[in-house]
């Protein structure tokens, strides 16, 4: 069954949580606080993102229950985030968005069936190709790119491997933040306030996974000025939310399978991250949705752990 | 049941018109016709990859259908023509069109294996994978490439994003020619006949979608020169050909369905183009095979959009 | 039903043997002699990536015969010889390989569900993209790396063509060492002849192949030094192996069809080979995994060949 016009701006709200894996309006209007707070344009533009994202899903025919979730709409927020962070509030930046969150609306659906068999969600993949696509592409025109100076991650101007507490606990938080984008601590906070407004074990699994990346990323020597900004907490704690309770049950073992996705997810933003340096640093979502993939789909093969009721 | 050795040429003649996925012995006659217009290796090495694919998939016993009816061949037919551009007519290309036609036909076959139970077809995926590994790895190889210098886009010479009425009009017919890398208009004009002869609605999708391509080109201000020599088209061609009609009914939804693919296509190829500029800009097929794939993949998804029944 | 503890050191040998897909105790036994002919850390390593690997396997409940028969440690075994061999004899590299066979571990079991649909084994997949993502994010890390500088094939030092009878014979042996990273002879012989113990036919299908990979390389112009280091011969030897035999039915047709894979893993290796040049010229296992999975993907769709029964 379509969803009807009437649905279409609480799923539109809806997909904004849906980045963090929450069905949950109030999570969903937290986090568009934290955008505001970090500034109009990201919040002006997730919104218009998931916007076109949810109505081409509900005009193309996808299920009722997909469309008013939010299911269909969060990708194109992300896209709406991404493209406004790297191409600045313009128009051909609205034209870039829409364009992109209908290919992200059409990727979607494609995973459904690709992945559908395999019990697979499709996560943030469809934002991924679509932010992937124009990043690398983008540089290339003059309309789109104008002048604009290609981003550094924050190590390019603080070197070193020598961690503060100020780094630590920004960390923290900025691991929560970073997933939408965004490196100042009190906007990481009130996402973390949204996460917990979903419930406390979401929010715990969050901060408990922001810390076990920064860990890693510590361990293996990583840049202190990107560990302060979040750079290698924000897969990690999508991972852990996502394994822990999300899509696989919270058994013991579970929680140690949750644990080993996270260090993954880390060692794998840390070791690609120096790839996507010409663009700041944000390896966007791409460890935590391949870690993620994989780890689902070894759970029938493991009779140690199995998925979550849902 | 195998196809018998009579039935190889003709065979092999229909793999050239099936690159424009289009089964019949006239349009790919004039395909030929087309390809000696823009100079004899092209129509030689295009028919020879054709014919090494199709006795390749006849040989292993492939399904008899699908190699009379030029299936097994139109991936060696872009094959033969690629390299011909690129290493020149000489033996050693002849050498390594043979063992391209050869892996193109085993990746046929497991592309029928892995996509069929999504019910994808492979379209020109395996040209993509063996055009993209010699090309990768051909000027490493003295005796392969010998001094050959790299082939550049239009754009190097003539740069600048002013289009003219001769980029427009030569341009569209480009666009249709460039599926064969080819990029004189008068080429172009013959390749479409072709699809004229296959049925006007063919020859209208392809024309249509070449002026999409265009378009989305000249807006996202691509390099001119580029967006004459069809460059920005060929891959709107091909996807707007698949989408509209052949893989999808095209009932009005499903034309706006495959508007929205020939935009994608086209956007991706703007935007992954600058990858490909040492080889002549050309990204071969790849924005049209992931597009298409996509687009097809989500179609059970979609309440608003159904394949066409075959 | 799970394994039990005790069978956990046997099932860590056999999955020496199985990097060579051959379940066979002696075998893995004579590759340990190998390894410790090459020098004790490989052998050290490569015993505790597998012993890693198997363990974790056990503990998340893999099913008993994958563990026992060394299924879930061998990528372990290969990505801890690869790593003692980037990274050298060092605690951060034992806390890498650590890591890199949990993952590996969970990569394996993923594949399981992701490609038995299709009937395809995993391969050194999981090993492959452990290593690939070590290796491109290794050099980054100061802690990681320590002024270890990169490493060069031989040609690099040894530049030219002109291959001599040295070349070519070593090069064959080489081309069963190379598999596990090793450069000198009469560590491939140790290797051949652990496969002989496994079986005549093994090891005449190893040196075949071996022989083939070097014919392909020479016609193609490859520097000769790289050729006698085995660089062009491992892939075939391990395509050879997999499609001669152990997974299509070794027929007339079947055999050609092994040859064609074998020539197409070399051609393969060949063509990627100098976009791994900076790590050594080691194009890991990547050519043989894709090439023997799309040539088994291919099977069902050739009514001449089938595959072998297990």
């Amino acid at each position: 069954m379509r969803a009807e016009v009437p649905d279409l701006p609480l799923a539109t709200l809806r997909g904004v949580g849906q980045v963090d894996l929450q069905n949950n309006i109030w999570t969903s209007a937290c986090f568009v606080v934290a955008l505001l707070a970090a500034g109009w344009r990201f919040a002006l533009f997730g919104l218009l993102g998931a916007a076109v994202g949810t109505a081409a899903a509900w005009f193309l025919g996808a299920a009722r229950e997909s469309v008013t979730t939010g299911l269909e709409g969060f990708n194109g927020t992300l896209i709406g985030v991404a493209l406004v962070l790297y191409f600045e509030a313009r128009w051909i930046t609205v034209l870039l968005v829409v364009v992109g969150a209908i290919m992200g609306s059409v990727l979607t659906s494609a995973l459904k069936t690709l992945l559908g068999p395999h019990d697979l969600p499709g996560l943030t993949a469809p934002f991924c190709v679509v932010a992937t696509i124009m990043v690398v592409g983008g540089p290339s025109y003059e309309r789109v790119w104008r002048g604009h100076t290609l981003a550094v991650p924050p190590s390019a101007t603080s070197p070193g491997t020598t961690v503060t507490f100020t780094d630590l606990w920004q960390g923290l938080l900025n691991g929560v933040g970073q997933i939408f984008f965004q490196g100042k601590w009190y906007v990481g906070l009130i996402f973390l306030i949204g996460l917990a407004i979903a419930g406390w074990r979401v929010a715990l699994a969050a901060v408990a996974s922001s810390a076990a990346g920064i860990l890693v990323a510590v361990l293996l020597g990583a840049p202190a000025a990107d560990i302060g900004a979040g750079l290698y907490g924000y897969n990690a704690v999508l991972t852990g939310i996502a394994l822990c309770g999300t899509f696989v049950a919270p058994t013991t073992l579970g929680l140690l399978y949750a644990l080993a996705g996270v260090v993954s997810a880390t060692v794998l933003t840390a070791f690609v991250g120096h790839l996507f340096e010409p663009v700041g640093g944000h390896t966007l979502t791409w460890p935590f949705v391949l870690v993620t993939w994989i780890f689902l789909a070894a759970v029938p093969a493991f009779s140690g752990v199995r998925r979550a009721s849902t």
